[in-house]
């Protein structure tokens, strides 16, 4: 499959760049975009082929959204956001299944919403909280049990992709015991109201705006059939919450390389020393980062959860986060005032590239749990800084 | 005159900020700043006493500078160019005019000039033009003599405040004699027209617009009374050119730590590690760069051209550039994603600190001067890049 | 004084940068060096001239310490010590004498030591212990009276000099109440025995052995003639616990500057771009601490102690120490391999200037006590890592 | 094969490491540890295995360079100049011998070196002259025909192993035509002198002395059997020249970061939140790095002198130069001074780890070339710095 989807990501990314100011300037949300992925049959990608998809390993997820991000980042990280929730979904195998106590009915819903990705239907999540961020220890949306199915309630914020999704994952807390955090694939339509609040530095175009619930759904929407799965299922899969976001700004990072090389042609400066010495480092640094998202996507698929393949995801968070900061910042300096104007690709790769190391965990967080590691302690125990 | 202009400068500052979001927004001129800075008799800061000025020396323009620029940068670096015309003009000594040939009638145009700015009226700079940037070298707008004074016709680029000051100083070529370079004083009103191209990445309230001239000036609008100057002026005054920005991008990067240590003071974050660490590198970092600056200037003032003091005014623009651009990297990274929304002050600092670097002399070239000095060279002389 | 003082230690150093290539290889000290001072008075700068001695300012000192460290930084370490012991000595007022019921007897006994210094005496100082590091408040070496005097006895790590010095100032413990710490001028001699332990990655020629004492000494020795000044010595005087080794790295910094331009030159490679662009920087970047040293000297010699004259102090010793370490790795860089060969200045600097970061308060623990105050804390009292 | 020769590697490297200290202190030769590599016959790492070798990749040379690097990355730069010699011998296919004419006698005469290196022969390099360096264009030494053979008179530097080899690859220019420059494999014996020149910063243990030859040698030491290859051979592979060093210093930084793990472990203070940064970042990039030396090896092998291929060398040696100096720097600031004691692990590596940015090419040259890469130019034609 790979071939194929990176194929497709190599030739959407020019159409995805030729719309990205436009996006960039007034927050709107990348919709033909959205259109080309359907159309090439991307929302398939992490779909298993026995239910249509693609089937894609992790590292061929990686591949396909550093392709995507060239062409524009926040197109890349909505739809690594439906990625996780299909790749997700798609990863838990029968043993686990039966391991969890997930009931037949329940595989049987969570095919159909992968059937319905693979013909051309993406999901959102819904997971992070005002006060709470992305920790699932601290959410306040809450369910509770309704005639045939669940109601929620409450409300999200940096809900990437927010109305114009095809549904969004929601976590919440059960009213009746706060101790139990549950996921829900709630379908867009009446009950889900969008306020606009996302109008950030970088990013512009994820429309990662608040989500408010108030909603009932049926019984088959909660994943997995049984309540309390949703820490279970965070704890599995470290890599779709630390490093997915990776392999999005590795792409941006070259992006910022491609567009201060084309820029700094146009105007005969590439024989300035300082400039060669400016990209020749931004190149080796942005290749050294794009390896290492490899290589922890490699791992990912080879030994899940093993401790070594974690080291490697972090190590994926910290240096995509940082090198794309850094390879900006250094070839915006490299192209001059010209490159600052809005509009240009540089100003807002420039904007996009600083939000890397923001996203939870952010880069000192990863420096911090790396280091213990690196000392022979253990990061999920020891770390000082809170983590989810 | 310092304390007193020092003392209006801080009290300038908070309402500058105020309004700082909402120009930055919109990239709309600060007029209420500029109405603040006439009532405060800032216009005035470089008129000698005898004028009615506040006869400020360049040291103390730089403490000024740095104090508007923790209001808002966009109003400092407009504030700069008006200070620059002043300051110049202020600074030609009766020596300097017989030297030079300047006419006693010229004197008296230019005490006109300045008597002007110290009851209200304010200049921008119309130098830079598409194609030629900074240097005076390689203008195209010609001027040629009329009845009774001087015709100008050309276009200039990055005029801040354009379509908003009271007079422009317009550096212009003769259509007789191309080698011949002038600067005159032309006065807002018909002739000029602003085109807005103005829409940067950052210090988005500079209006720094295109203004095209066709126009006509009496003949005391010259400045100096004689033809030829320009380049005289330009190499007598480096400081103006080179190290005037550097105290604004000090009070950016200063104004940066203090918003967001306001910031996770206010999240209850300041106990961890990592943000005091930022915080801790970025104050040190910050306060040498001012120390440089204000070195810088005091030199200015005490020995004008010298050879060490000219060092100091380029380290002063290194340094200032350099270090708010990565100062404020560093505390958006310390104050995380919640600081990134549009309105926030450090999202739009993080934005204002970028372009620091970017001013001519860029920080590389800054490097390559410096370091020819140090090797022993005459930088002037024989460094690599172009210059002006 | 500061214009002899200063003139003598630009006299000196290029003598002591003749000798330090053989001290760094053998480790042996500068005796010649120290004999250089004596004869020229140097080891009464911090004498007051009422004493005979030069009566400089902290500033002074500063500014004469950084110019013997263009010379060999270790030799500026050794005299350092010597400074900090006569500085505080002299610094101690009759105000703050009478404060801390400081007996005149004991007066009289200070000035004769300081008396001596001028005379061509000096001093080490022996504080830290091995596991105590240069905490006051974890020593062991122990302190009991005799008849008409005091028995010391224990052991002592990093005292520069040793072997060397006239007298040694030396921090022990009360064997009768463990809460008085106290301090002691233990004349050379008997009972002190040295043991050569330094043997360093930098600042070799120090002879920062252990030293070993069971000595008995007169009553006069006591500092302060009462017991347990020593604690409140330490808080009054920061700056020569934190800051007077800034000065040095400083010329250290500036002695790397000018050995790459010298060897550059040599070599005809001072055209090329890349060298340039580093001597460029590492120059505004030396310029830039040696500002913040000054500045924080000039301060403690107005307003000793103040919370804004601290803040400058920690922010010399955290400048000073990155910049040595970057600047000399930077431009060794420049020099290349050649350079690199023991017995060229670069090889010795390049480990020389290591140490400037590593000498408490370390670098990360100044940033820390930084960020407390950019944050508005008390870095005194907030602070995470240990600090006396 | 690798894992035969990694785990033997990883199982001398701690025996390296412990002899590591007392080879740096008086730069002796590692003759113990020489015989070790004899010992478990990697010597015959890249000789083929028809020849009795083991026939190994450049990606598995890579890996063994980097495992014995942690133990002593001395030892293992000698061993790296010898895998150079057998590994480019060893890659001179059938098709490359008959376009060069090589005629079959010199490949039996080849076939001859490396069945005695598969046996316990190890060859040296000495290529680099006073003045000329590695450039071969400006070298000096000089050979001319003999009866039954050639004889060679000059003076080399930079000889790692000089004295301890069985054999030294010479290059040398023919006295008849100054343009035709020739490599001999000299056996060790009368006619070298070894004269001991080195006495470096790091790497000390690589006795890299000088080496005076007057000395004849039989015909079939000629290597290729006919005259001007050199620059051929070195066009060819250009890995050799540039990127092995890279997996030397990869090693290095990772027995840094060990080495500071263990000394900080050892004195409890592996919870500071400082260390943990530094130690978090400090395996990050050197995880990185590893990676660009593996992914470039690994395309050596596939698709030797392919644009893309030479990018990935030239990355490697750049990061892996540059990583291993900070990574150094960073964490023996965090272990302190008491790590920079001579005789500690981290003391040594420091210095070890500084000398890889300074290899040629060094980190600027890398730079560059890698710059114009980026912005799509000819980096072996287009680049300012000389490069052989």
């Amino acid at each position: 499959m790979t071939v194929h989807a990176l194929e497709a990501a190599r030739r959407l990314a020019p159409r995805f760049a030729a719309r990205a100011a436009e996006h960039d300037l007034d927050g709107s949300f990348p919709v033909d975009d959205f259109a080309d992925l359907r159309e090439a049959g991307l929302f398939g990608l992490m779909v298993p082929r026995a239910l249509g998809g693609l089937g894609a390993t992790f590292a061929e997820y990686a591949a396909v959204a550093t392709e995507l991000a060239r062409g524009n980042g926040a197109t890349a990280l909505v739809f690594n956001m439906h990625a996780s929730v299909t790749g997700a979904l798609g990863a838990v195998t029968e043993e686990l299944a039966e391991a969890l106590g997930v009931p037949d009915e329940a595989l049987v819903a969570r095919d159909r919403l992968l059937s319905a990705a693979a013909q051309g239907s993406w999901y959102a999540v819904a997971m992070s909280e005002r006060g709470a961020g992305a920790r699932l220890s601290q959410l306040t949306t809450a369910y509770e049990p309704t005639d045939g199915g669940w109601h929620l309630k409450g409300s999200k914020t940096f809900c990437s992709g927010a109305g114009h999704a095809d549904g969004y994952l929601v976590a919440a807390r059960s009213a009746a015991d706060q101790s139990v955090v549950s996921q829900f694939l709630v379908p867009a339509g009446d009950g889900l109201t969008v306020e606009p609040t996302w109008d950030s530095l970088g990013m512009r175009a994820t429309s990662s705006h608040d989500l408010h619930l108030d909603v009932s759904v049926p019984a088959d929407r909660l994943l997995g059939g049984v309540e309390g799965l949703a820490l279970v299922v965070a704890q599995l899969m470290p890599h779709w919450l630390v490093a997915s976001y990776a392999a999005v700004y590795v792409g941006v990072a070259r992006a910022a390389i491609d567009a201060a090389a084309e820029h700094l042609n146009a105007r005969n400066l590439s024989g300035l020393p300082a400039v060669r010495a400016r990209l020749g480092r931004a190149d080796a640094a942005t290749a050294a980062a794009q390896l290492v998202v490899a290589e922890a996507a490699r791992r990912v698929d080879e030994a899940p959860g093993d401790e070594e393949t974690n080291r490697w995801v972090w190590r994926a968070k910290l240096l995509a986060g940082t090198t794309a900061a850094e390879v900006a910042a250094s070839v915006l300096e490299a192209a001059g005032t010209s490159a600052t104007r809005r509009g240009h690709p540089l100003e807002r790769l420039y904007r996009d590239a600083r939000c890397g190391s923001l996203h939870p965990a952010t880069s000192d967080v990863c420096a911090d749990w790396l280091g213990i590691a690196a000392l022979g302690g253990d990061p999920d125990r020891d770390g000082s800084a809170p983590r989810w």
